[in-house]
């Protein structure tokens, strides 16, 4: 497609690799299917229309969103069963209804009766909605928090009972799984989760309201349960691209962080042992979510470095420091050289990137740019 | 221009207030004019030409930004003498060349002496060049550090001898000054600013090296310096909207932040006092920097909040979690209606928007959308 080089591309830019991605997207796939759930990957980590194509091979092409920026977007690209996984608010239906009138199945979701009650009025205008019903499996997020489900089945008779409206299940997100570092402790969300929204979907059928979908899902749940039963699709979502977060609570190995800020050297200061990079709180993002279990990480690692816990230690908004705990390879790192750094949390990093430069590092250790693929940010 | 209002805007959206963004401007403006200091306004924190028009009534319209991307954008917008103030790399100077040749005055920044020697041999084949050099004052990010200054004199020379290079002076920014919080305390910074700047711009000329432009600037040291003596411009950014961080160190008062997010409830969970809305960690951003003065304020305040210490207490990506010590208003806030939350710090918050919905309070409350400026983000 082009024969730039990364060593073409202006700085800061957001790499991803191909080969990396490929190897996420197939072993979520693969695992999923072999537990016999679909996958509704979440794509507000991607937010590409090309990652999404990959990310939906041998599923049915249901696909998670979380603005309706990325609705309009993803139905531009094809997809016609979208969740918007944001609780809806009544202001906002004009615009899914108008999706909808398009021949896709926007999806959205609530927790409250007032906002159920919107929905079946809006229905009676002619246009038609599916929702989900959130539940709170413990995470304390959005949702019916379990095992109460406060207000649940009347939340529910109004959407079943109302023309034009579909009750298309019961969904959560185990958020809490973030904090959890071994395979046993992201197993026993798992099961709570599991529990959460099988229970849900079951006070509904013995209510004697249809609960098709039963929606789970979080990268750490979804590599890590060990039980699906109940459970008809899953939503994980960072899992595409993989970052330091997941690295170290255990959803993947450190081989398979897929993007990269690639940044350069602007300055260098061995009085405080520190190198500067022209890729600071925008390009980086000010999430230090993965400090939770390595705190010398900072605003992000850098790859292949050549001295151990070299970090982006700190970061104003066009400046990151590097640092590390020996000497910094001054020579090796001239001003103008690059270094790629990996980030904390790939969602919030990537969203201040219009598109990826896609490399793989299986054709030619990912020197050359094989794609661009763009991405649709805001709201 | 339009008879929107913002209870017609989707949420999040960013929301400008004219009314106090004028009276942010003129108070620095004249401040600066009043001192005998040409402003020379950072705009990586406005990022809009509109802004910047105002900012530089009545000087001379220098300018300040932070990427390339922006010295585009406001080389668009008819600017002609623009400051790009992170340091520059040898890659950045066919950009940088390619501006100049259009006649606008793009002036860069370096503490190296390779990359002068760069500047120097890039200069040699036609293209002119305008460098400042870089001193750090204290702050500990770019800059030879004062007062060693080591190597000024030789990147000094390579530029002052280089011909079609303009060595345009010496630049520094007090960042430590973020740190302070009483006008005392910011002042001794703005000294020390003031002296580590002008000391650098006195070393140039006692060895016969001309240094015409002498460059401080952060929004606290500009409000508060007590001193301007041998400085010539000054470079603040932030005051032209203000925030929480701004605020809690003293830079502003509290009816002088002219920027928030509008977002919509989305969700009422009495059971742990708290409010969902549609503004998360991409809509406010991570920064937690006005948390080091009031760690309450989370990832923001709640503006006009019926109760205290109203703010955003945590955040995903399209969740914010709004608590407060006292029972929230459940009543007064339905799941649909909309709050605005002022951000701890609006150069981060706003980079996620493309443009500000603009208000002003002076007319009708901030009501109507009066309107619409457009923003540059990226590289």
């Amino acid at each position: 497609m082009t024969s730039q080089t990364i060593d073409d591309l202006p700085t800061p830019v957001l790499i991803l690799d191909r080969a990396i991605l490929r190897r996420n997207l197939k072993r979520m796939s693969d695992r999923m299917r072999d537990a016999g759930v679909i996958l509704r990957p979440h794509l507000k980590t991607a937010k590409s229309i090309e990652v999404g194509r990959m990310a939906v091979e041998d599923h049915d092409g249901r696909i998670t969103v979380s603005t309706l920026a990325e609705a309009r977007y993803f139905a531009g690209g094809g997809f016609k069963d979208i969740l918007y996984a944001v609780g809806i608010v009544p202001t906002k239906l004009a615009a899914v209804a108008e999706l909808r009138r398009q021949g896709v199945n926007l999806r959205v979701v609530t927790d409250n009766l007032p906002v159920a009650k919107a929905i079946a009025a809006a229905a009676t205008d002619g246009d038609s909605f599916s929702v989900f019903i959130e539940i709170d499996c413990g995470g304390g997020r959005a949702g019916l928090p379990f095992p109460e489900l406060p207000g649940l089945l009347d939340i529910a008779r109004i959407l079943h009972d109302a023309p034009r409206v579909d009750l298309a299940g019961v969904m959560t997100h185990a958020g809490h799984s973030y904090h959890q570092s071994t395979p046993s402790g992201i197993a026993a969300i798992a099961e709570q989760e599991r529990q959460a929204i099988v229970g849900a979907a079951e006070a509904l059928r013995a209510a004697g309201i249809p609960c098709p979908i039963v929606s789970g899902g979080s990268t750490p749940t979804a590599m890590h349960s060990r039980d699906f039963t109940g459970i008809t699709e899953m939503r994980p979502g960072v899992y595409v691209f993989n970052d330091l977060d997941q690295e170290f609570i255990g959803s993947c190995g450190a081989g398979d962080l897929a993007l990269s800020v690639l940044a350069s050297v602007i300055g260098h200061y061995p009085h405080r042992n520190q190198i500067l990079v022209d890729a600071g709180a925008l390009a980086l993002s000010k999430d230090i979510s993965a400090q939770e279990f390595h705190p010398k990480v900072g605003y992000g690692t850098v790859a292949n470095a050549p001295t151990p816990d070299m970090a982006v230690v700190a970061c104003s908004q066009e400046h990151g420091f590097i640092g590390a705990e020996a000497p910094l390879p001054y020579a090796s790192l001239p001003v103008g050289g690059r270094v790629r750094i990996l980030p904390n949390h790939a969602c919030i990093t990537a969203a201040a990137y219009d598109r990826y430069y896609v490399v793989d590092s299986d054709l030619d250790g990912g020197k050359s740019v094989v794609d661009v693929y763009d991405r649709i940010n805001g709201w």
